[in-house]
């Protein structure tokens, strides 16, 4: 058996400049891209990440995420994320995140749940069934993650299209699909600038229904279903179209 | 006067995993960033970088960049990018770029120039009065880079439009314009999937003519200028056309 790490890991980051937005604060997509290398990381430094999994044609595959900030990191800031399994079932997890600024004050929390496939078959696969269930022993119940877990994001069928887009080499990630980061940020380009200058993005949550490739044309429907609080389902295809993302954003007037 | 440092300055970035395209290579837009985050680092470190100048109302502007790359780092590699200043004169200055992976070999190289402007008028000023024309003290002339100099891209006025794209939020950087680094991803995805796996991006070559900003509709003039090599225009506007960046890729077959 492999040494046992501590349950949460804790990974150093960089908001970048050229990652932040016009008000110097980080991009959401570059934020989330921050949180999958550290479960990446995490995991794989325990034993059951992408590097093992890729010898057993397994992989993690991301079904959803959830954000919610407080206050987003500064251009040059180091951010810190840290990272834990909350739960383990046969085939979805679970893991939380927790963002703390450069003082040590957090900043805010994720959720995401994963599931494991075989990337031959792209069928769901037993995660509890590698290296005999490794992850339950790297389970953290004592820490708390005080955001609400991803909800069912329940949208209208009438909620109209409002935009459309095809997608490029640049879309495209290692397992040939869109990256999961950039369909956070076709989705948060749903809302202009004018809107972010009055707006500040408060939880962003997103849920990942099938796969699309290059090329594929996305559409985009939007319903406003609270205060400052909208839907959006992202669907592939002309004319049958078949759902790939949903995702549900909530804005704060500061 | 502050203390010397090197006259080169050496930065470790690591190729994400969700930053490599489908063959599990760094995409060239994340290598560029790390470029310019290098650049950041170097001039900062060295009393001349962009959180001295805001101060003065200046900021250092990315004019043309050049990358020419052997290899490309791959997922998890830890890669190095040296940095120093080849010539400064009262308008532009050079810098140069090496890449190194993790074994230490050179991968590829970068040449880039850069102006200084005024935050208010937008207007060129002489980086040789900024401290005493400090960045003479760390021009490096005994530095090789064999790579040739960006080039003054011709393109014939009759290139066809080839694609157009809106600009949204996350194109945007923290001065209201699209981000250098989003021109070089909408430039490469020109080229398909497809095109990416039968040919390597040898050479990328861009020249920034003028800013664009949130809304703004770019087009893309494409032309075949050689064996595998093309010029890119893109203009900005819809009855008068202005135009923004021009580009030259030449790609190798392998």
């Amino acid at each position: 058996m492999e040494k046992m790490l501590p349950k949460t890991g804790k990974y150093e980051f960089m908001a970048e400049p050229f990652h932040c937005d016009f008000s110097n604060r980080l991009f959401m997509g570059h934020l989330g891209n921050a949180m999958l290398n550290a479960a990446d990381f995490h995991s794989n430094d325990r034993g059951y990440g992408m590097s093992y999994l890729n010898g057993l044609h397994k992989t993690w595959v991301l079904s959803r995420l959830a954000i919610e900030m407080e206050e987003m990191p500064t251009a040059y800031d180091r951010f810190s994320v840290e990272t834990w399994v909350e739960s383990a079932m046969k085939f979805f997890t679970s893991r939380n995140f927790a963002v703390t600024g450069p003082d040590g004050r957090t900043l805010g929390y994720g959720r995401s749940i994963w599931a494991m496939i075989d990337t031959e078959t792209r069928q769901p696969v037993d995660l509890l069934a590698v290296r005999d269930g490794l992850i339950n022993a790297y389970v953290e119940r004592d820490k708390a993650c005080p955001i609400s877990k991803p909800s069912r994001v329940r949208m209208d069928k009438e909620a109209p299209l409002v935009h459309s887009l095809d997608t490029y080499y640049n879309d495209i990630d290692v397992n040939g699909h869109v990256n999961s980061v950039k369909y956070i940020e076709h989705v948060l380009d749903l809302f202009d600038l004018p809107w972010y200058r009055l707006h500040r993005l408060q939880r962003f949550e997103i849920a990942y229904v099938a796969e699309s490739h290059q090329g594929d044309r996305l559409h985009f429907y939007r319903e406003q279903t609270g205060e400052d609080e909208y839907g959006v389902r992202i669907t592939k295809g002309t004319d049958d179209e078949v759902e790939v993302v949903r995702s549900l954003i909530r804005f704060a007037k500061d």
